[in-house]
């Protein structure tokens, strides 16, 4: 990968020439939120470019480049397909390489530069993706297995039907927040005796008392599929926009009383944060990984051709209270994967469930295979609540305190050419009162 | 009620002078979607009415209306909130009745009349709204009990949870069509054995053998509210737009084997229908209803000041062969519901999860509480298909055949003043082989 000529992209910085995510922002002039792409400390602000550039030059051939930059969503462009996020992408790349073919353009236009390279911390981001649908797997083996094990045993950790297909469930896209939103802390229905006490149950309406986290990875479809159409499992890696960190809050109180039968709700629609940039498709190829092997027959629909068919993204989450102090809690890889997202969204669509630009598929909790320090959540780390995690400043956990915020980060590749998502983050803020 | 000037009006029409339902059409003249509302058998087209009538005249004090009417969907004057909603259907109920306040506008004025007053058989219906989340509740007490009573036995057939809040989960928006768009069966994975058989499961990929159908009451929001903070079960009313009548297609076998834990998934997401008048929540007023009793002592946010807090549509069920027998298999009210749209409400909201306008939920499978004519779905029809329910035209079914239509009907009041529906119909197509 050339080098930059952007000034101050630190080796260790997640946005890499080799990496260019895209996301929304707003800036001082200009208050509609529109696309731009990350490189180093900077937000290249891709309307401000498109409107500059001679885009004919830049990217031949494409059509419609200033109307998608200047949209509040990514949606226009991840529509566009792969084939056309590679060719803007790589053309980027070069127009912010050393050896640009293109040097007028920006890198010797001081005027320009001025104008479209902004320093992140003074713009303001946005939620990358209008986002239709969203669906939240379970294909977190470890996660799956250990929290089963918590509740049924180990010899009944995995339902019958885990192997055999992509678990996964619906979930809410409306309350699906850009990282650095604040996270109220929910209210819920309770059950503060044991669930499996006698009857008549008496449930409480308070706030809740088992706030969770859930490291997830994100995938972001670009196009979809006619109602009616499944998608081909080798076919899917069309469908796929790009990747972003997930961490989807949970309530546990409120998700034991209430998901059964028909699955968990209010103790997981009250927030969803997800990381800022979309890191494309095409810049995580490099780093792909074997997933957890499956020793079941699959059902055709979900065999794959290629065996690489998750990444590595190391991953990690941190837990800083509200005096300021920082505990890294979990370390783990998204490689713990058991199903990859084209075996997701083949198995989403077989029975013609159409996909639309800007749908969200989370990965389902990811727990690596070790110790606590290799769990994606609290409930696994501190199994229920009956043991804590132990932090920085004298200071342990259970389950998440008003005042903490939660950072994820995730990132591949070598300093100097990382491709990674930056921060996802939240901070939790006391319960309405009700 | 007035009587209308507009001819042809059925006195069984759902379509009276007392209803006035709002919907999206495009048309001979306009392939753009629009505002339409119905009266008797026509479309009256507000784009048109919009752009040649004196708005401040007839809507005075309200800006907006044009834009609103020419969108491709009702979102925008959905959000425009009840009191507007009131005003502009009290206004148009003025301008169609033979006393109108504004003769010339329409009435007298044939070249408008012409333009804006089309036959529904020459324009073309589409989805109302644009749904940013469907949530799909279980509150139709009899379904819920009886299909728990099949599963568990009648002693263990609602869940602990149950009477305290309205069950419910997060469906899927992509695949919610508009009545007659045509069904195809769905594929999925299915176990052929039973499912409590030992291990180890051997699921196949194939055509659902338990295609049903599940009769729903719809309720599109109107404005929703901020991310953190609840509705007041109170206050819930204003957040609704109307109602539609909902048919979530549901292949039984493919929900059997994939449901537990995180609920139902490909085995719904498939296809739900809507009918496309959306009946505003003014119009269903003079029905309301005492909805089924529920003995526990409810938490506080539930507890409703109103009593009638439900509606008594009278709901039908039609099952049409493809030889063209049509057996009305179900007849039930929309009344027997244990949960009402205000309460789903404030539980959905309680964690501070956000609804927008557009925004769909739906009641659950509505069954009454006498014989198998009254069930809701086949499932409780034919006791998971070992009962036959037998049609006209010496047939009969366990779940549905290829070539079958449904046709979900609701109406309230008497003739020449009815609220009704009209038709909500999805025919089921061969299954696309994989």
């Amino acid at each position: 990968m050339a080098s930059s000529w952007v000034p101050d992209i630190d080796p260790a910085s997640d946005f890499s020439l080799a990496n260019l995510p895209f996301g929304i922002i707003s800036t001082p002039a200009d208050a509609a939120p529109h696309a731009a792409v990350a490189i180093g400390p900077w937000a290249l602000d891709l309307k401000v470019l498109a409107a500059n550039a001679d885009l004919s030059q830049l990217f031949p051939g494409i059509d419609g480049l200033f109307e998608a930059f200047s949209q509040p969503t990514l949606n226009t462009f991840a529509s566009m397909g792969r084939a056309v996020h590679r060719q803007v992408r790589t053309a980027l790349q070069d127009l912010l390489s050393e050896s640009t073919t293109h040097p007028a353009t920006l890198r010797d236009n001081a005027a320009l530069r001025a104008q479209a390279l902004l320093p992140q911390p003074a713009v303001k981001m946005h939620l990358p993706m209008s986002i239709g649908d969203y669906t939240d797997f379970y294909a977190g083996y470890h996660h799956a297995h250990a929290v089963g094990a918590m509740f049924r045993g180990p010899d009944h950790a995995l339902q019958p039907n885990y192997l055999h297909l992509p678990v996964g469930y619906h979930g809410r896209a409306s309350s699906i927040v850009v990282s650095d939103t604040p996270i109220r802390r929910p209210v819920g229905q309770i059950l503060l005796e044991d669930p499996k006490a006698a009857e008549p149950k008496k449930p409480v309406t308070a706030p809740s008392r088992k706030l969770d986290i859930e490291l997830e990875l994100g995938c972001f479809i670009a196009r979809g599929n006619e109602m009616g159409r499944g998608v081909a499992v080798d076919e899917a890696e069309e469908c796929i926009f790009g990747y972003v960190l997930l961490n989807d809050w949970s309530a546990r109180d409120v998700q034991t009383w209430e998901y059964v039968p028909l699955g968990p709700f209010n103790g997981k629609n009250f927030a969803s944060t997800i990381s800022p940039w979309v890191v494309l498709a095409d810049a995580l190829e490099p780093f792909r990984a074997t997933g957890i092997e499956n020793k079941t027959e699959l059902q055709g629909y979900l065999r794959e051709e290629k065996e690489e068919s998750v990444f590595d993204v190391r991953l990690e989450v941190d837990l800083t209270t509200a005096e300021g102090d920082t505990t890294t809690i979990c370390r783990t890889s998204s490689k713990h994967l058991i199903w990859s997202f084209p075996q997701m969204i083949a198995h989403h669509t077989l029975g013609g469930c159409p996909m639309r630009a800007g749908d969200l598929l989370g990965s389902g909790t990811i727990s690596g295979p070790g110790g606590v320090d290799e769990r994606g959540s609290l409930l696994e780390m501190t199994e229920n609540g009956k043991k804590e995690v132990l932090l920085a400043g004298m200071d342990a956990r259970t389950f998440l305190k008003d005042g903490d915020t939660i950072t994820l980060r995730g990132f591949c590749g070598e300093e100097g050419a990382r491709v990674g998502f930056g921060a996802c983050r939240g901070r939790i803020y006391s319960a309405v009162q009700r």
